[in-house]
């Protein structure tokens, strides 16, 4: 059949616009809408106005500069969509059969529409006092007094902030420890130093009702919800998994998908694999590169993140305890910024690096990092990871001195 | 013959105190010659306390600072050479003959002396207000004009820090761009940088007399000379260089030195190799190692090196004038901070990324970075050139968003 596109994506966030680039500078045809603004939640209402917080010295100075460096960024991203092969549609992308979004027709569709907060329906959640994090960004005076309810990602980096910039921070957690995903002697360590640094921490809480909490501003990051309503999704037989996810193979394509003409990807948050914006690009990029014939070497399983609180933690690869779970034989290495030269004069001397690896300083597995630039650091042995180096091979590689990376040929 | 020890080093820098380490734990007997203090220049008097002044806000809290700092440090040095493999003889080596030093014998010998500020002889350098770097960092209050001579790595930095403090900061230098090792796009962009911000930079420019310069204080920063005297190192048939230095071999086995019972070798600045901390730690390593029969695979012509002005530069392998001049085939791929959404987040958006490969995005030949943890980004392409990966497998390889590391991602 004759389509008016080589390629439909719904959602302009990383996931969305990354693709949209890449396919474009490639040579195809890209039809990509957004209904909201281009970047995403990442970009308006998530990592980067976060980020911008984290680097700021006062809230009224965050606050300010929130809009700055959003609105830089999105001309940014408007600029790269100006590509003549892409069109870019202001609407909503709607579904009317497997090959055609409201109007525009392609043998490719990727669907990369992303999550929204998902907020708990208990007692009190209806007050204006309770936000998640977009109403969190959007507060022109600080809170007095902030409670959160949730220690993941999110809940960290607000009350991490927040405390700093003087409010008083209520954590509240289900679980035992913060940041599930994270090691848990680094999330451990990570919620003693903020504990330290007087942020209240109320582990194994359940809440019932928000009515009962001292606090002028409750912020609810209990998790995001993917964005699928409104999209017509079963024009496209496209059906959703019971966590409300479309599900997708290895490579993003849907799965259950009974379309026989065009082939339709789900990427980024909205197939709930890995909520994170670089793991929305990279699948994007793959699906393109499907597409296109090119054959990447992209390692889905090496999928570094970070937390930024202050100090920030980032980790690569399975943790401890998820390496013994599964019984794979390991070793596990650490150091201490403590001893670090660099760390000292940065006056910066909280933090710990623990690398996993095979046997006899063998090929890395993970490692896992809390302290000042703990995402370089994780970043740099994602290196070592997607390449299939070792232990040995890290530590015969000449570090910069005085530099913080040093403490990963200083592991025991 | 009979010999006290199984190696004898003389100096305790990082060179030095880190050979003694390695060697103690793997079962040698050391003994350690320093009557400095341990931990040398680097440590004592060079790149801790200037990093040190670097991440301090004021002169009076840097100096404040950098005794506890250094005092810290020497500390663990001292508990590390606490080994009971290790004696620390708090006197100055002294050849005998090529196999005893100050009545130890051992069948290796390493040399690890290191160097001190070499001072031009030009008309007004007696005068008490003409320090060295070690002099500079012994004031006790700011200079209200500095003006430094040479724009080298210790230059750049002072010149940087005590802009920053307060000071009017002059730099003149005898060559038309400052950092001749440094990529001359990355330097020539860092030095207008630093322009902007204040600091008067006078290139080509050849000092006659010092005492027709109008500052406080003068930074001598034109060099370093090895330190070699009073070694007697005749006794030992060791032949200075033309240069001053002691000719070493690609293993460090002192050149030209006809002793024919023990092992000699020279590491660290006083080879004249590499002068930086990490080459001569990575030097005595595997210096250590060959007496071990331990083979590794330290590759020294991989030796990335950080400059800690503000912002801070880096880079590692062959700038791209030597690779024209070695008429290597590659391409170059560059980018800027500017783009970068964690850049604009931190507002440390001067920076540039510039990656010198083999064509078609082939193998990683060399990186130079300036801007916002220029070092930790270079120490991540360390890895990749080290592991002799291409730039297509950096750019496969998932980066955490938001951070700055995403500048390499985005070379174009």
């Amino acid at each position: 059949m004759d389509y008016n596109s080589d390629l439909i994506i719904i959602g302009a966030g990383p996931g969305g616009y990354k693709a949209a680039v890449h396919a474009a500078k490639h040579g195809l045809k890209v039809t990509i809408f957004e209904d909201v603004n281009v970047g995403g939640t990442c970009l308006n209402v998530g990592c980067i106005p976060t980020k911008t917080y984290v680097h700021s010295a006062t809230f009224a100075e965050a606050v300010e500069r929130q809009q700055q460096v959003v609105e830089q960024l999105r001309g940014g991203v408007e600029t790269l969509l100006s590509h003549p092969n892409i069109t870019l549609v202001r609407e909503k992308g709607v579904f009317i059969d497997a090959h055609t979004v409201s109007g525009y027709t392609a043998p490719n569709i990727i669907v990369a529409t992303g999550s929204s907060p998902k907020m708990l329906p208990i007692a009190g959640a209806d007050s204006p006092r309770v936000v998640d994090s977009t109403g969190l960004l959007s507060l022109r005076a600080l809170p007095k007094k902030l409670c959160i309810i949730g220690a993941g990602v999110i809940g960290m980096e607000f009350a991490s902030v927040f405390q700093r910039f003087g409010s008083e921070v209520t954590v509240i957690e289900y679980l035992k420890e913060c940041l599930p995903m994270v090691d848990s002697d680094i999330a451990k360590r990570l919620r003693k130093l903020l504990e330290k640094r007087g942020i209240t921490f109320r582990m194994k809480t359940a809440v019932q009702d928000l009515s009962e909490i001292d606090a002028d501003i409750i912020l609810m990051a209990t998790g995001r919800k993917p964005n699928t309503e409104g999209l017509n999704l079963k024009a496209a037989g496209i059906t959703l998994a019971p966590n409300g996810t479309i599900p997708a193979d290895d490579n993003y394509q849907i799965a259950n998908c009974n379309s026989s003409n065009s082939k339709l990807f789900a990427i980024g948050d909205v197939n709930g694999k890995q909520m994170l914006a670089h793991a929305a690009e990279m699948q994007g990029i793959h699906v393109v590169n499907q597409i296109l014939g090119i054959e990447d070497k992209i390692r889905f399983e090496v999928m570094p993140a970070a937390i930024f609180t202050e100090p920030e933690a980032a980790c690569v690869g399975p943790t401890e305890d998820q390496l013994k779970e599964t019984g794979t034989a390991f070793e596990c290495h650490k150091s201490f910024y403590r001893a670090n030269g660099k760390a000292l004069a940065m006056n910066e001397t909280e933090g710990m690096v623990k690398l996993c690896c095979e046997p006899n300083e063998g090929r890395i597995l993970s490692a896992h990092v809390f302290g000042a630039h703990a995402a370089d650091i994780v970043q740099e042995v994602t290196a070592y990871i997607t390449l299939n180096a070792t232990l040995r091979q890290l530590r015969d590689t000449v570090h910069i001195h005085p530099t913080l990376s040093e403490v990963l040929i200083e592991v025991n």
